[in-house]
């Protein structure tokens, strides 16, 4: 399996995209394509020792910065690592992409590379998520700040097929956010989603509300780009201001600071279990493409683990999968 | 002054709002009427000292229930506390009100008698929100979950008013939810209320990022409905999930577990920054009488606190400002 990687994704980029790839060919038995500028790249490569090791790199010229309007960089960096990439993963060359870069860009060149798997009206962003009982997996988050019912019904499908194939989920539970439990609450884009996730097949579960996706009510959580990329960066911004007050409070007091540090190992344990890192990245759905979208603050770890996620989405066979189960969700729409 | 204390809204009523309310008679010099069963009310009563306050009771047989629909329960239970309540409100028996009980409930109750300040569009729930910084004022939380542009637009103006004349913040800053800093991000309906805040004369700081709420970026948040919803559910889920999984790692480590006990004094600190209770409840903006919304589970603290809101509301001249602040935003669109 070959795994292409774009250099120039991440903030600190090429370092981490370098060596979690060296790591990931290793560790994983991938091969892996490189694709970025090799003035830069190349030093970072010669840092590695790369026996034995399926590491190559692609030139390209271009990068597409975290503060470029996505679409309009898409259209004229035609030399961007980004563009190469998907260009290269469209041709067949490789059979995943990974990228930490812009996610608008990975989006914008998803769609006009890549195209959309046949039958979905949208693609999604999406991401694993801690929770109580492990993890979910929460999707949309922005790529369509503007949904309509049946755009959240085909994240519904997707999502299912992914957390099953690549999560290993059997079954997964569905659920829509909304702002009440019972059927009927919601505003009139999850009113009307409701009765489409109820006839999918899918396990549906009905609504979650905010306090539920923490807490592990389902497996697979829709909702609109906005409210979702709301959701996202809300969590991280309770779990720092938690963390912080924490913090501040135990510094002001000898005793309690003397106490934080012997209860430090618990913290540590609680930092890992929701750092993002150990996801990898989340893939960008219904394109037609194994594509993996890693956190712009992506470390070497991140990498290497979004490498791993998209050696087992294409193992999973995601791709066909959602094709199939999209066309046979048309077929059912289409009879009633 | 005179507050109206619904005895039948938390879901421990009427223990709280007796023993809330007999607090706060004390120690802010109010009146305090009670509104609600007498045959539960007098006994809980009859355990109080009441020698020197000015404590009532006003009989209603009816409670709106937590689960019932609060239109229909409004409108068939013509003796339930929040109705009698509402009523007198707009008799002007009292001066303000304040309910533990379905929030649903007090916003129909609210709207049936009550009605909404001339030119307001539609009210709002809001609650004050622990932030890094100290606190700000969120609203609405669930009265609209679809909005127009003009509501948000209103939410703003009356946080605002409220923001200045009872939390005491001087040309508070307001942004608006949104799932990216840069004007231009956002759905279409903050897209298309970024333009009327930005030319409202308000102290408009720009869009709010999820991250940016418990950042303390802005004293009046404002969103839908919808999203402020599911703002403070996940809020309060991802808060009761960090604590949940520090507890569990730290109750697994002995060393850990005891430094936790000498940290202990840190984490009460923590509680009681992030604790609902000491805010004791948020205003119905909107409707033409000062409304105060405690959380359901309030305690007699909590119920305390907000009839001390409630006081501040009156005292702040609260509804003629927004009155005010209302009619000239009106003039100011009808004359561009």
């Amino acid at each position: 399996m070959k795994i292409l990687v774009d250099a120039m994704g991440s903030d600190c980029h090429p370092q981490p995209e370098v060596e979690g790839a060296v790591q990931a060919a290793r560790e994983y038995g991938v091969e892996i394509v490189l694709v970025g500028n090799k003035d830069v790249v190349e030093p970072e490569l010669a840092k590695h020792d790369l026996s034995g090791l399926a590491v190559s790199l692609v030139h390209a010229s271009q990068i597409i910065e975290m503060k470029e309007h996505p679409a309009a960089a898409v259209k004229s960096k035609k030399d961007a690592s980004m563009v190469v990439g998907m260009k290269m993963l469209k041709q067949g060359q490789v059979d995943a992409f990974v990228s930490a870069g812009n996610s608008g860009g990975v989006l914008a060149s998803g769609l006009f590379y890549l195209g959309r798997i046949k039958g979905v009206k949208r693609p999604a962003l999406s991401s694993v998520f801690p929770t109580r009982k492990g993890f979910c997996f929460l999707l949309d988050l922005g790529a369509n700040t503007d949904c309509k019912p049946e755009y959240l019904l085909q994240f519904a499908i997707m999502g299912s097929v992914y957390a099953e194939r690549v999560l290993g989920i059997t079954n997964p539970r569905v659920a829509i956010v909304s702002n009440g439990e019972e059927e009927g609450k919601g505003n009139m884009l999850v009113q009307e989603t409701y009765p489409l996730l109820k006839a999918s097949g899918l396990n549906f579960v009905g609504n979650a509300e905010g306090k539920d996706v923490p807490a592990g009510l389902a497996d697979v959580i829709v909702t609109d780009g906005f409210t979702g990329n709301v959701i996202v960066k809300l969590s991280e911004g309770v779990a720092s201001f938690l963390l912080g007050i924490l913090k501040e409070e135990i510094k002001s007091r000898p005793l309690a600071a003397l106490g934080a540090i012997m209860a430090k190992p618990a913290f540590e344990q609680v930092r890992k279990r929701l750092d993002y890192r150990e996801y990898g990245g989340g893939p960008l759905l219904g394109v037609d493409g194994v594509v993996i979208v890693a956190h712009g603050r992506s470390d070497s770890l991140a990498i290497k683990n979004a490498i791993r996620v998209a050696k087992q989405a294409v193992e999973g066979g995601t791709l066909n999968a959602i094709r199939d189960d999209i066309a046979r969700s048309l077929t059912r729409s289409a009879k009633e």
